[in-house]
């Protein structure tokens, strides 16, 4: 049990809270799910970047499922093998090919011919050979939050089947392009198994087609996406997932990678906030609480549900909304939820906020982003410190005339 | 004509620019509008809180409203006259209370009672009086989206009418506050007038009826949410806006304060992207561009339109998405709307981001936040130089162990 008052007491609110212990164990639940082949569990950085997040995943031998130069440099300085280091996004810049090629990470993930070309320009320029895979849609539909579902056609991701066919032969031909992975990510929080299994069987005869060319595939990216419990969700077991994407690949030798995100880090952290005060308005009543948007946008971005708890005795329960202090009537965490009547200092919980959380966090109304804490074997400690006036200036002060 | 091009070349892309002469001209109507009273612009600096922004309103005479105890910070630091600051919000942390009096602004906008009886506490103890006024929520219901609609009891917003003439009474007893100000503000990218004549209008008899019980009423502040030209949108006019405003104040003698944020800078504002590639999937077209969702999140988060204009002369049109290079289908400017064919390096111009577009961004996927710059009198200036990669590890890097 880790003890919230005492946190936010010490390091006052808000706060993020992470449980590395819980990491470790989603981490080792996948890897060991993989067992039977050889598989590198890549942290998707994007959804918890804090550097001792990183550096705790490379500790239990993760690598880094990157999507910019900034996320590359992130898992590099904190510990990340380079050889398990893979760039993806939809929109590279130049500047951006150039150091991971550099940097001799294991491949830059392409999405698009035009892409493509400029990976191999680049590559030439440098006098070097870009390790590459390709993202390929399978046009599959994964049943999830429209924001977050990647697999369609519709959507800017990836390219499909034909189109990746003829990358790799102009890849394999190339002189400055090692084709050695496909990619495949169908979309976040995924709960349902079929349109995984359904996807992994498309890329993998696709795989199948592409030795008959000999272009010889060695990295299977099965992309992240696994979902994890912010309310009622049936979630897919890790061993479940792991046999389905296993059962498309029989014949194949490929070390198999997954870039899981929200499942490593999402149920092991929490955002505390404390009550400010109390008000009712019409019919409606108000905990108005310390944290906001700016701090965890989930709620107001994707009407995303995250379990609530207030640290109090209190019985008497009726329907709140609990809101930020942000002018929008968008700054919300819940609406017409069951809330006890509260105080102001009283502690309220937020669960399930360790992924998608911080990262998405932003200076608005003025308001300095939260400190970040870890939990280790029951020892607390500050991973990033709460910002100040002085650093939310810092990057125009000197400009003022 | 601002020379875009040579902007994004000098000071490269992602990139926000600002016409601080159109800043100026805004304001000067507005200001113009209201001549035949006594009047203060207090400019609404969530809206955009760059310090170089705040101080070009601050040279005009401009006040200001603020949000956060930061942002009354960033009011003090750019110039802008203590006696014309307001710290409005629904919830104000203790500390917010206590650096708000003790820095002696023209008044604490309070919106609940139980934050009044913290400011009258707060006061007490250190000996001082607190200036207030008291945000009213007058039920009306404003015609805007949801998210930026303030003036309804369903929302957490001011207090209703008995309320707060019982905070009034309170206030005026109380040897600690001083009831200066009413406040009403009923939502943002306000068009039509009759809803604001009619907020004014509850208000102004609230101020009457005040006045019989000896709370005189010397600061009438009718909050900020002119609407703004994103496409087609008829606007209200300053000289009506203030004519119906005024129409409602017959035999009192208040200080008008109008809150403006988006009306002063919005459409002086643009943020500058420039073209990655064009991909085409199945038969959607996306053009992927250098800036995202994290640079400005009004398209994903309000589903807002902003116009959208492609700087080259190819003259071959068709659909297209404009996308960012963010990890999520959420990542876009604009959908299925006319583009000519792009190639990379295509600078494209998004207008009508100067108001909620840099004070929201985040660093989501490592991306440093863009520079900001000004232009005045045909110069231009960096007002924000561009983050680094060491700024957005600077809070954590120490902790990394
Ligand atoms: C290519 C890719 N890999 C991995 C992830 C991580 O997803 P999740 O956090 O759902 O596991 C994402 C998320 O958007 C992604 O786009
Ligand atoms: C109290 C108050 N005043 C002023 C403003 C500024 O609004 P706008 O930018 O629409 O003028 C807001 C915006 O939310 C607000 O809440």
């Amino acid at each position: 049990m880790i003890d919230f008052k005492y946190l936010a007491q010490k390091y006052d609110t808000p706060l993020y809270v992470y449980d590395f212990n819980h990491f470790t164990q989603q981490y080792n639940a996948l890897k060991n799910a993989f067992k039977a082949r050889k598989s590198i569990i890549a942290y998707a950085v994007k959804a918890n970047s804090n550097l001792s997040v990183i550096r705790h995943f490379a500790n239990l031998g993760s690598g880094a499922d990157c999507v910019s130069i900034g996320e590359v440099k992130r898992a590099l300085l904190a510990g990340v093998d380079k050889y398990k280091i893979i760039f993806s996004g939809v929109g590279k810049r130049d500047d951006e090919i150039k150091e991971a090629i550099q940097k001799d990470i294991l491949m830059i993930n392409v999405e698009s011919e035009a892409e493509l070309k400029r990976v191999d320009a680049i590559a030439k320029e440098l006098g070097k050979v870009a390790r590459i895979s390709i993202r390929v849609n399978p046009n599959i539909d994964p049943k999830t939050h429209p924001y977050i579902s990647t697999g369609l056609h519709e959507n800017k991701f990836g390219v499909d089947i034909e189109t990746a066919k003829g990358m790799y032969i102009f890849a394999k031909k190339s002189e400055n392009l090692n084709p050695v992975g496909i990619h495949f990510h169908i979309g976040s929080q995924l709960t349902e198994l079929e349109p995984i299994r359904e996807a992994s069987e498309i890329v993998a005869n696709l795989v199948r087609s592409l030795k008959a060319i000999n272009v010889d595939i060695k990295f299977f990216d099965i992309g992240g996406g696994l979902g994890i419990k912010y309310k009622d969700e049936e979630l897919i077991k890790p061993y479940d997932y792991a046999q389905a994407i296993l059962s498309t690949l029989s014949g194949l030798d490929v070390t198999i990678i997954c870039e899981p995100g929200r499942f490593m880090v999402g149920n092991g952290g929490w955002f505390l906030t404390k009550v400010l005060y109390e008000k009712v308005n019409g019919d409606k009543r108000f905990v108005i609480v310390d944290g906001a948007m700016n701090d965890l946008i989930r709620p107001s971005l994707y009407n995303a549900y995250h379990k609530i708890e207030v640290l109090n005795d209190n019985k008497e329960i009726s329907k709140a909304n609990i809101v930020g202090p942000i002018c929008e009537s968008g700054d919300f965490f819940a609406k017409d939820i069951d809330v006890p009547k509260t105080n102001p200092g009283d502690l309220i919980v937020i669960h399930s906020a360790g992924a998608y959380g911080f990262t998405m966090a932003s200076n608005y109304n003025t308001r300095p982003r939260a400190a970040e804490v870890a939990i280790e074997d029951g020892n607390d400690r500050l991973i990033r410190r709460r910002e100040t006036f002085e650093d939310l200036i810092a990057c125009e002060v000197d400009y003022l005339v």
